[in-house]
């Protein structure tokens, strides 16, 4: 199998890549091609003294920037280091591609460069969240920021093939994240996707989620549209982000609280793994034609390994023919 | 100062109401009417053997639950306990009102019973969150589920004046929670809000904050639709129990850990007051023609008591006076 890593994708590009595409070799068994300027990779190989085995280099021309227009990866920068990477799988080179790089970017490229699978109206962002006891996927984390109830069925759909083929989750629960339980919260948006949900075959749809029950992990696939799901998103990361330092501050107050930070030092561990979305991977493209994967734009080695391996996964576990097929009974296609 | 108080409202009523007002009563001077079935009320004066001294009962037909219509506030239900609390504002026999109940009906009650501010579009649901370091309100809480651009600019007027004589914050800051820190991101709502917020005189606007950067205290004001603000607000409450459950899991693992939070106790009571939703008090419902604070519908005594507190400052700082006197000013009047 091959998966093409945008190589300067992220804020810990290019080293952090290619040590996470070594990991990931040696672990996983794929084939990684790294996408970006060649001698630049050539060069951080060898200084970093990682094996090159299983490592392929695709060169290309610059890099797309957070503050560039996300047309550019159609246009000038197509050829840059995250246009090659979806080239390749576009042209069927690769079979899955990773990037840490543009998230607004990977959604226009992936969208029209990759494409989207026979009848999905919008591919969404679908980060997979830590909740109380399980984990949990948002569709659309922000890659539709105007969304109709058709497109948020469509990823209740999705999300389910996802949570079901990728996470082993039985009848994943699905949740529709609104105001209130009642059926006619919310706006017309969430009116509108509450009935289509109800009526949708082969989904366990089990109504509306306020946000405190959602974060809670209250249920296996949450839908809204993508700039709600941003908020939501973002508004848990920064409360982790709280909590981590809340615990710091906890621990180091003075010798005593030190001390008992070793005596914790196990249920720490265990809850900053928990929070942290490097274990994880990525947040999958949901409906393109290829497995798109953004990794987190500071992800590290660790977290560039596990999005690889969650690449390789989504072609292993067939997610796309699902959907595809899934759709099709649906009379999407 | 004389402040009504709903009785019966919230889950914990009205044992905790009456508690709760018989505290404040003590420590801030004021006198509190308990609105309610008053032999109810007397008998649990009686039983809980609190003083009655600063109380009064002011009888009322019934409780508004949360799954009634909040139109019933209007109607057949208005002389409930909050309806009766309600119109003793609306008629001036009281300065003030609080309530733990149904917040679509107070919401509904405040704005046509008790009237808006002269200018005011729309009351807003104005809570009070911890960041990292700051405490900082939201405006829209839940109160108008689809919101215009000038809406969310009296919200900011309006959220900036609360938090500069309530809680002493200098030109607070006013941010406007996006999907992203550029001006032209966000809905239509939020382009339109943001060229208008920038054009405000007399607030000082930070421009678009994050979800992540919002809930480390990131803005001392946060401007948003009651649709994305109730999202919001309930994902930090979700957030800060999952911390909460978190430490305690992590303590409670074996004599070692318990021993340690022991030596940790005061940063833990520290970290627990932070996310303490009972110390601020309640959520003001700014933009009425008197003081309207909802408390938390799970607040025991010590939660009325703070929002008691928190109605008699809401008086004396006189917010809506100046509410009144910034909206004429930029001629919303």
């Amino acid at each position: 199998m091959k998966i093409a890593v945008d190589a300067f994708g992220g804020d810990n590009a290019p080293d952090e890549v290619i040590k996470g595409a070594a990991s990931a070799v040696k672990a996983y068994g794929v084939t990684v091609v790294l996408t970006g300027d060649k001698s630049k990779i050539e060069q951080r190989i060898s200084e970093l003294g990682v094996s090159s085995d299983g490592l392929e280099i695709c060169d290309a021309d610059g890099v797309i920037e957070i503050e560039d227009d996300p047309k550019q990866i159609l246009k000038e920068k197509k050829d840059c280091s995250m246009g090659k990477a979806l080239a390749l799988v576009a042209s069927r080179e690769a079979d899955a591609m990773v990037s840490a790089g543009s998230t607004a970017a990977l959604v226009m490229g992936g969208t029209l460069t990759v494409k989207r699978i026979k009848g999905v109206k919008r591919p969404a962002m679908a980060p997979i969240l830590p909740g109380e006891s399980n984990r949990y996927i948002l569709l659309d984390g922000g890659a539709n920021i105007d969304c109709r109830p058709e497109m948020l069925r469509q990823f209740a759909i999705m999300g389910s093939i996802y949570m079901e083929k990728i996470m082993g989750v039985e009848a994943p629960r699905v949740a529709l994240l609104n105001v209130g339980a009642e059926e006619e919260k919310g706006r017309e948006l969430e009116q509108g996707a509450y009935e289509l949900l109800g009526q949708t075959d082969g989904i366990n749809f089990i109504g509306n989620i306020e946000g405190r029950d959602a974060a809670l992990g209250g249920a296996d696939v949450i839908v809204t549209d993508g700039f709600t799901g941003n908020i939501y998103l973002k508004t848990v990361e920064g409360m982790g982000k709280f909590m981590k330092t809340s615990l710091k501050k906890l621990f180091y107050r003075n010798f005593g609280t030190m001390l008992s930070s070793l005596l914790c030092k196990k249920g720490i561990r265990g809850l900053i793994e928990t929070m942290d979305y490097r274990e994880t991977g990525g947040s999958p493209l949901l409906g393109t034609a290829c497995p798109v994967i953004k990794a987190h734009g500071s992800s590290d080695a660790l977290a560039f390994k596990n999005a690889i391996r969650q690449a390789k996964e989504f072609c292993e576990k067939n997610v796309i023919e699902e959907i595809e097929r899934a759709l099709g009974e649906k009379g999407d296609d």
